[in-house]
C-alpha cells in the first residue's frame, strides 16, 4: 500500500522503532533480573503485545476491562487491572477469571475492600494489590498509615480475596526536570512501596509481590532492590513528552499521526493541516516542558524531523502550524496536499482517537494494519 | 435498564434537554427566516440528525468524510464538508456525489482550486464553497484579497466545478467575554461573508449562498441579512464552555458523563473517579473562562448540579474532583463505587472518546443506546 493511498489523518507506528524501544527495556530489565509487566494502556494492542512476548513478557497491565477481555480473548493472563475496582466491576472481572484470564484488581479504601467482600460472587480467588501512594499524584494509601494494615488485614482475612501485594506509580517522575530528579523519584516510589510491604509482612500477613512503575523511573532507577515487577506501557511508543524528560531521543518516537497541508494563511504566517484536536488529541501536557512542542512537532512524510515547527493551536480537525521563534514559514515548502508527519505529544491520548494504527517500514511503505481496542465497555444498541 | 446496570464510565444523552435545545434552535432559524444547517461533527449520530429533521432540518455540515459516509448511507443529502478539501480526497467525495449525497466542499487557496480541477473524476458537478477568514480563527481568504476573485474565477471557469457561495466560521466567538461581544463577532462574521459575496457577484460571478455560522453566533446574532443559512452543531448538547460564555443555562447541557467514585484521599482533600483524560478528553478550553471548570462539573447520579465541586487534574483512567474554593470535601456524601455524573468543558472532545450515547430520561433511567460514527476511515485490516 502506497502512502498516498489511504487518507489523512492517519495513525503511523514506525515497525523498526517500535521493535528498538520494545527490546531495549525488556533487555535492561533482563539485565537487572526484575520482570517486566508492561503496560497494555497506550498500545491497547495485540500485535504490539506480541512483540512484548517475543522478549520474554508473560505478565500484562491494562487500564480498562475492556482492554482485558480483549486481551484475554486472544490469550493473554496474568493480568493487573491498575484503576480501583469498585463493586459493579467484579462480576465482569469474574467471568474473564472463569476462563483462565487470572485478572488481578487494586484498591486503597476500607471500603472499596468491603464492597469487594460483600459483591464477591462464586469463582476462582481474587488476587488484590493495596495501591501506595508515593508521590500525591493519582491513587493510594500514605506510608505510615495505619489503614494500610488494616486493609490488608480486611483482605487477608475474607475468604476468596488474596493480597497479591503492593503496587504503585511514581506519575510525579513526568514533572521532573533532570535525569537526576528522575533518578531521585524512582527511588522514592522504590523505597516508600518496599517499606509498605515490609510493614504489611512484619504484621504477619504474607504480601508477596512490589510492582511498581512509569516509564521515566523504569527507564532511570538505579535500584529495584525489594522490587519483584516493574510497569510501564509509553515506552513501547514514546512521545515528545518522554523525549524532552529525556527519556529516550527525539527519533525513537514510534507514533506519528500521517497529515495532509490543507491550506496556507500567510497572513498568519502559517499552514493549516487536517490533523487538529481530534486526530492530535488536545493534551497539553508538554507546556510544563521548556521544549513546548505545543500539539506536536512535524516531520516530513517519512519521518524526518522538520526543526523550527510545531503545531501552535489546534481546531476539532484543524491543525495550526507556524514557525516557534515567529520567523517567516516558506509555504512554497509544503504545498497544498503535501503530506506531513505530526510527532504527538502525549502518545497514548493521540493514538485514542483512532481504530486501527498503519504500520510504517523506514521508507513510508505500509505493509500492516494493526486494530486498537479503544473505549471501556462493548455497546450492542 | 437501570442506571447501575452498565459500567462507567459512559456517555449519557439526557434526551428532554437535546430536544429542547434543537427545538429552540431550529425556531429562532425559522422566525428569522433563514434555514439552519446542522453541523453534526458533535453528535455524529443519525438519531441526533433524525430529531433536527423532524424540526425541518433538510441540509448537513459535515467534519469527516466518513460522517458524510455514514449519514448518506442513513438517506441525509445535502452536506458540506467544512474542512479544505484536498485532491487525495475527491474520489471519496464523488463517489458519494454518485449515490446522490450531493457534498459540497470548501477551499480558500488556488493551489487547491487547481488541484480540484485537475484531480476531478468522472461524475456530477462538484460545488464549491470558497472559506472567508473573519476573524483570523481558522481558514479563510481575507476580505478584500484579490486572490478572491482570482480563484472565485477559476472555480467558476473550470468544467463541473460549480461555486456554490462562501463560507465563514466566526470561531473567535467563543472567546468573547460578553454577550455584546458575541453580538459585535456575529454581525463581523456577517458582515464580511456578505461582502466577500458581493465583491464575486460584482465580478459577474454567481455565488448563489452565503453560510456562517458557529453556535454563539447563531445564537446571539442581531441581524442575518444576506445570510442565506447558518451552521452550528455544539449546541444540540451544549457544554460548560457554551455555558460560561452565556449561551445557554448551565441545566440545559444535554451530555454528561457517568462515572464511579473509585478511590478517596483524604490527604489530598479529594476523591478520585474513574473518568479521567480518556473519558473525559483533556480539552482545557475552559481555562480563558472565569468561572473555570477544569476538566468538568459535578452533577449527582440523575443530574443535579453540586455546587462548589470540579475535575481539577486528570490522569489517563482517573479524574481527580475537589473544591473550588479549597474547602474541605465530605467525603462521606459520596461511597466508594458511588455514581456521579461529570458535565463536560467541551462537548465535541468528550463525545469523541465513546462508540455510543446511552440516552437517558429525567429520571435517569436509559431506554436506548444510539451509535456514534467516530474518526475518518473505515479501516478493515
Amino acid at each position: 500500500m502506497p502512502q498516498g493511498a489511504f487518507e489523512t489523518p492517519c495513525l503511523l507506528l514506525d515497525r523498526a522503532k517500535l521493535a528498538a524501544n520494545i527490546a531495549s527495556m525488556a533487555a535492561r530489565f533482563r539485565t537487572i533480573g526484575v520482570p517486566l509487566r508492561p503496560h497494555l494502556k497506550t498500545a491497547k494492542s495485540i500485535d504490539v503485545a506480541r512483540l512484548c512476548q517475543a522478549h520474554g513478557a508473560d505478565r500484562w497491565t491494562v487500564s480498562t476491562l475492556r482492554e482485558a477481555e480483549y486481551f484475554a480473548s486472544h490469550g493473554l493472563s496474568d493480568m493487573l487491572y491498575a484503576v480501583s475496582i469498585v463493586p459493579a466491576k467484579i462480576d465482569r472481572v469474574m467471568a474473564l477469571n472463569r476462563t483462565g484470564a487470572n485478572v488481578a484488581v487494586c484498591l486503597d479504601t476500607m471500603e472499596g475492600a468491603d464492597a469487594l467482600a460483600a459483591a464477591l460472587p462464586e469463582g476462582p480467588p481474587l488476587r488484590v494489590f493495596l495501591e501506595i501512594d508515593v508521590d500525591h499524584h493519582r491513587t493510594g494509601l500514605q506510608p505510615g498509615e495505619t489503614r494500610l494494615i488494616d486493609i490488608a488485614t480486611r483482605i487477608h482475612s475474607t475468604e476468596r480475596l488474596v493480597l497479591a501485594g503492593v503496587m504503585a506509580h511514581g506519575g510525579e517522575s513526568y514533572a521532573s526536570r533532570s535525569l537526576a530528579e528522575i533518578e531521585a523519584m524512582a527511588e522514592q516510589e522504590r523505597r516508600i512501596t518496599v517499606a509498605a510491604a515490609e510493614a504489611i509482612r512484619a504484621d504477619g500477613i504474607p504480601c508477596p509481590t512490589v510492582s511498581v512503575g512509569s516509564t521515566p523511573t523504569a527507564r532511570f532507577g538505579t535500584s529495584y532492590e525489594g522490587v519483584d515487577e516493574v510497569r510501564a506501557g509509553v515506552y513501547m511508543f514514546q512521545d515528545v513528552f518522554q523525549s524532552n524528560l529525556g527519556v529516550c531521543p527525539p527519533d525513537a518516537i514510534a507514533l506519528s499521526v500521517l497529515t495532509s497541508v490543507v491550506s496556507h494563511a500567510p497572513h498568519l504566517n502559517r499552514l493549516v493541516i487536517d490533523a487538529g484536536g481530534m486526530a492530535l488529541s488536545k493534551d497539553r501536557s508538554c507546556a510544563i516542558q521548556e521544549n513546548d512542542c505545543g500539539y506536536g512537532f512535524l516531520t516530513d512524510e517519512v519521518g524526518r524531523l522538520i526543526p523550527g515547527l510545531y503545531v501552535n493551536g489546534v481546531s476539532q480537525e484543524h491543525g495550526y502550524v507556524t514557525t516557534r521563534d515567529g520567523s517567516p514559514l516558506d509555504l512554497n515548502r509544503f504545498p497544498v496536499g503535501s503530506l506531513l508527519r505530526v510527532l504527538p505529544n502525549h502518545a497514548c491520548m493521540t493514538a485514542a482517537a483512532y481504530d486501527a494504527y498503519h504500520v510504517a517500514e523506514a521508507d513510508g511503505h505500509i505493509a500492516e494494519v494493526w486494530p486498537r481496542v479503544n473505549g471501556w465497555s462493548l455497546y450492542t444498541p
